[in-house]
């Protein structure tokens, strides 16, 4: 019997293929701080527990396959909030952001077609175009420029024929970088001029620092038939297992189609619905501590990777993750260095080797990704034990 | 922008897309009698939502890709019972059997690569395999030849170089045709003789009436390496709202490869597993009752539909589908006029036109599928309205 081409193309995630090494640490007795994973230590609302444990209906029933009425009402509002008036029909819930990106793929792309990225992307996404058959192409940026992608040669220049969509995720994984206002006007004129779909990933929307505001896609009238929002709960309240996610647009005859997808696999789950409803109905106040508190833990990590002698990083201005260049000849081996032969006081670290989020062959090889979801004290001791770890890994 | 080609050749379910004409009657004041989906009435066990309620971590943070341990360890059990014996590694939980299917799909299958399927087939596994960019080809089978498509000549019949895999629901859906050990041996021989893979969706495996004893694909020691046994949560426990399937095989390459999409989609929804867990931990005892209700309700339905003349159908042996041949023109129409035009005291029904569940060009315009879900008097006054529909649909 034999395995697709596709699927032996596909890679495992870099951000979680290490888990073993890291689980069998953790078994020897050694503390792992894990950084490669944007899995928050914040707590869930209790809004969601409290709906779920609500629940009294003595039939796990199916929902719709569109979504439960009640969180779909709550998505209005919240988009309402932010200025975007979506019917019902504009909005599909989905199982996480993971499977709106799946079903986009598979309704824009055929073999051979193309989807436009800022490199370094988030990894997850490549298996997806490669799940619809097509490629990913990179926009190269790195942290001297500033993570800067939004420049209409740079975008422009990677266009073909088969360029069918743009995909930003803003403010951006894994570098942080936030849109200006300019920067989505020029996206969109590019989408407009070439007749692309912008796939605008705004799940951090929320988490942006230095108090830099951001804007949605959604706000660009101009481009309402070619912008698709993916939005999810779990980095926004904090509730990654619940995989809630939606899809929203404005063009019905995208939405239209993703039906037949959201009716194949049924629904999402019923019960995670329901509390995540609840959680799209806290008052936006809910987002002011949380916010801060986040801004606190970057500045905690980036002064704390400052002390690295070598390493090359920008500030983030949003989300949760650095990606840094480290000091070594090669991340992931540094990483199963860290995981299997180093410790501090009985402590070791994890973090994303973000090799993976390169499309430019042979570039990233350096490069990790880290997460501040940790408190601040468990930030600067994780990122200190990458500190000690390098000058132990390269004077081996 | 434009939307891929196989996306445009998928179709909504036949089993969802006449939902918004129930609810608009519903709305209207009627009474549905929803016989369309396999949504059962009975009660999912208070088990899951106890261990739901019990949940008391204050983060719901990401679960293990491969599924939480607990409920993987369950899995194991629950195989062990039925004479599997499966190594953690040969599992995988997925968001219902759905996505099993979606996956298995997708590792199986390049372009233009073929599935062999009994007709009529479950609906929904064509958009996966159109989402894989593959293709269905059909057994035909009627209900006069007893829906038999364990036949030598007819599998080998379609078999090409593009085939990769006989995908079999035992019990099945929609037919409720129940394979003989001697049948699953053929099978099993014809698969290791062309080198296939057996997808074995036995999600009704519990489901089997008239004492018939079903043996699991997942006992040919001989074909191990080419089985994939899928298994869901949805309807062996009456808990379709939770979206928990499962793979499992002992081909350690499929299963590793299978991994590189499970790690893209992160994990699934971590309260259900947990919930889920506790179903499979259910004594065995719990599919007595279950069962001989089904019976019972498949009895009272089977003898309902007798009553309509010039009707065609099989007596199903076990899951919880009939397919029957309606005396009518075309189903879809006769099930718009049951929504839009018709009432017996102000009660109508809805079943799945079963159209969608043929691959033979123009084969399956008259023909239904009910799902005997609901209790055996519903059973019977939804089937009588169909049986009074037919008779005013065909002299209007």
């Amino acid at each position: 019997m034999k395995l697709s081409q596709k699927i032996q193309e596909m890679q495992l995630s870099p951000i979680r293929k290490f888990v073993p090494y890291a689980d069998a640490a953790v078994a020897a007795g050694k503390k792992v701080y894990r950084l490669n994973l944007g899995q928050p230590d914040i707590a869930t609302p209790k809004a969601f527990f409290d709906a779920v444990r609500n629940f009294d209906q003595n039939v796990l029933a199916y929902a719709n396959s569109q979504g439960e009425a009640t969180l779909i009402e709550a998505l209005q509002n919240y988009y309402k909030r932010i200025g975007i008036d979506f019917k019902k029909s504009d909005i599909l819930v989905t199982n996480g952001g993971s499977e709106a990106i799946n079903m986009l793929m598979t309704a824009m792309l055929d073999n051979d077609d193309e989807v436009i990225m800022a490199e370094p992307f988030y990894t997850n996404y490549k298996t997806f175009v490669g799940q619809a058959g097509g490629k990913v192409v990179a926009i190269p940026t790195t942290a001297e420029d500033g993570y800067q992608y939004a420049v209409r040669e740079k975008i422009e220049g990677v266009i073909t024929d088969k360029t069918k969509a743009i995909c930003i995720i803003n403010p951006g994984n894994p570098t942080g970088k936030v849109l200006t206002q300019e920067e989505m006007q020029l996206i969109v004129d590019i989408a407009l001029k070439h007749d692309l779909w912008i796939i605008a990933d705004e799940v951090y929307r929320e988490f942006t620092y230095d108090g830099k505001e951001m804007a949605t896609f959604g706000s660009f009238k101009e481009a309402e038939q070619n912008v698709v929002i993916v939005d999810s709960v779990s980095k926004r309240f904090s509730a990654c297992g619940a995989r809630i996610g939606s899809i929203a647009s404005k063009n019905e005859e995208l939405m239209s189609n993703l039906m037949k997808l959201a009716q194949a696999r049924l629904c999402c789950p019923t019960i995670d619905m329901i509390g995540s409803a609840a959680l799209y109905n806290l008052e936006p106040e809910y987002f002011d501590d949380i916010k801060k508190e986040y801004e606190h833990r970057r500045n905690v990590s980036v002064e704390a990777l400052k002390e690295i002698e070598g390493i090359k990083f920008g500030v983030p201005e949003g989300a949760f993750y650095i990606t840094a260049q480290l000091p070594v000849d090669n991340a992931e081996d540094f990483l199963m260095f860290l995981l299997t032969e180093f410790d501090v006081n009985g402590e070791t670290v994890m973090f994303a080797p973000a090799g993976g989020f390169f499309g430019t062959p042979g570039v990233g090889q350096s490069d990790m990704r880290i997460a501040y979801v940790l408190k601040a004290e468990d930030m600067k001791a994780g990122i200190n034990i990458i500190k000690e770890g390098i000058k132990a890994y390269n004077a081996r």
